[in-house]
C-alpha cells in the first residue's frame, strides 16, 4: 500500500443481473491476494443511507426518490468513499450514479441536465475509474430476481420500465466506452466473475 | 369554496422565532371563520417526510442534507400541499424553500445555482404567494428557544451561524418584497399573529 489514490470501481446492472455476486467474488479474490479493498452499496454503506434505504420502499415521486438517492451518495462518498480512497485503498461500490442516470434519467424520464448539476454535487465530482456492467435481457433478469435489494427498484414497475433501465445503461456505456466495460450476464457466475475480475485488474494495473 | 386555486402561504424564521406559534394561531383563525386550511410542515408532512425527519438527526455533509430536505419537499409537494392547493384550500406551511436558502446556501455556503436548480425540481416550480417571515436576532431567539423542531437545524452550530441565517432570510424579504411580509418577533406572541393574520389577509383578499 503506498500513498497513491485508490481505484474507484463501481458494478451495475438491471435487476437479475448478478452484479451483487459477482462484486463479491472480486473482493474476495483481490483482498485473498493481500489488497486492501473496501466494498459497499448504494444508498446503504452509512446509517444515513440505511435509513434512506427504508425511505425508498415507500412510494416516492420519481424526483423524491432522485432526491433520496442523492443523499445517502453524498453521504457515502464523504464519510466511506472518499475516505478508503485517501488511504490508497481500492473501493467497489455496488450501484452508483449510472444507476441514477439508467433509471431516474432515460427510464422515468427527469431531466438530465437537473440530475447531472445535482448529481455531481452530491459526489463532488468523483467518476469511477471503472465501471463494470452485467448486461442482461430484462425478461431473464426478472426471472432470476430475488432478494430486497432489487425489490427497491422494481416495486411494480413492468417490463418496459426495465428494457428502458438497459437502454440507458448501454448509452452511457458507448459515451464512455473507455471507462466502461460490458459483460453478458447470461454466462454462468463464475465465468462473469472472471470477466469482472480481468477488467479490475487492467484498470488496477493500468 | 370554489375551483379556484388556493393560497400557499409559508411561515418562516430562524430559531426560537415563534413561527410554530404564529402560524397555528393563524390556521386556528382562518379555520374558525370556516376557510378550509392545510397546516403542514418541512421536512415532516408525509410519511416519506418523518423518516427524513429522523435521517436529519444524524450528523450529515451539507449536500446530503440539502437532499434530504430536497426529497421531502418534493414528496410534500406532490403529495399533500398541490393536492389541497388544486382543491382550493389555503395551505400553510411551516419553512419551506426560503429555509433552503438561509441555512444550506447563505449560512453553509452550498452553491446557490445548483441549490436553485434542485430546488426547483422538487417544488415543480411551486412558489409561495406569501412569506410570512418571523425576524429575531439569534441571541434572543437562541435564549428562546425550545422543542425538537428547532433542534434539527441547530445541532451545535453557532451564533455566527444564526447571523448567517438571519442575513440570508433578509436578503431574501429583500428580493422579492412583494411577496414576504417581515415582522418584528420580539413583539408578543398575540401581537406577532395579528400582524401575521393580516399580511395572510392581504394574500387571501387580493
Amino acid at each position: 500500500m503506498d500513498a497513491e489514490r485508490g481505484r474507484f470501481i463501481v458494478f451495475e446492472g438491471g435487476e437479475g443481473s448478478g452484479k451483487s455476486t459477482a462484486s463479491l467474488a472480486v473482493v474476495q479474490r483481490l483482498q485473498a491476494e493481500g489488497r486492501p479493498v473496501l466494498h459497499t452499496r448504494e444508498p446503504g454503506g452509512t446509517p444515513a443511507g440505511e435509513l434512506v434505504r427504508g425511505l425508498l420502499h415507500q412510494p416516492l415521486t420519481p424526483w423524491a426518490e432522485l432526491f433520496a438517492f442523492l443523499a445517502a451518495r453524498a453521504q457515502l462518498v464523504a464519510t466511506v468513499i472518499r475516505p478508503a480512497l485517501d488511504r490508497g485503498e481500492t473501493v467497489v461500490c455496488d450501484r452508483f450514479a449510472p444507476s441514477t442516470f439508467a433509471y431516474q434519467v432515460h427510464a422515468r424520464g427527469l431531466d438530465p441536465v437537473v440530475v447531472r448539476t445535482a448529481n455531481a454535487a452530491a459526489t463532488g465530482g468523483l467518476e469511477p475509474d471503472l465501471v463494470v456492467y452485467l448486461d442482461i435481457p430484462p425478461e431473464t433478469g426478472l426471472a432470476r430476481k430475488h432478494g430486497e435489494d432489487e425489490a427497491i427498484r422494481t416495486g411494480l414497475e413492468d417490463l418496459e420500465f426495465h428494457r428502458k433501465v438497459r437502454e440507458g445503461y448501454l448509452l452511457q456505456a458507448r459515451a464512455a466506452a473507455a471507462r466502461w466495460t460490458v459483460i453478458d450476464a447470461a454466462f454462468p457466475p463464475a465465468r462473469v466473475a472472471e470477466l469482472a475480475l480481468a477488467a479490475v485488474r487492467t484498470t488496477l494495473h493500468g
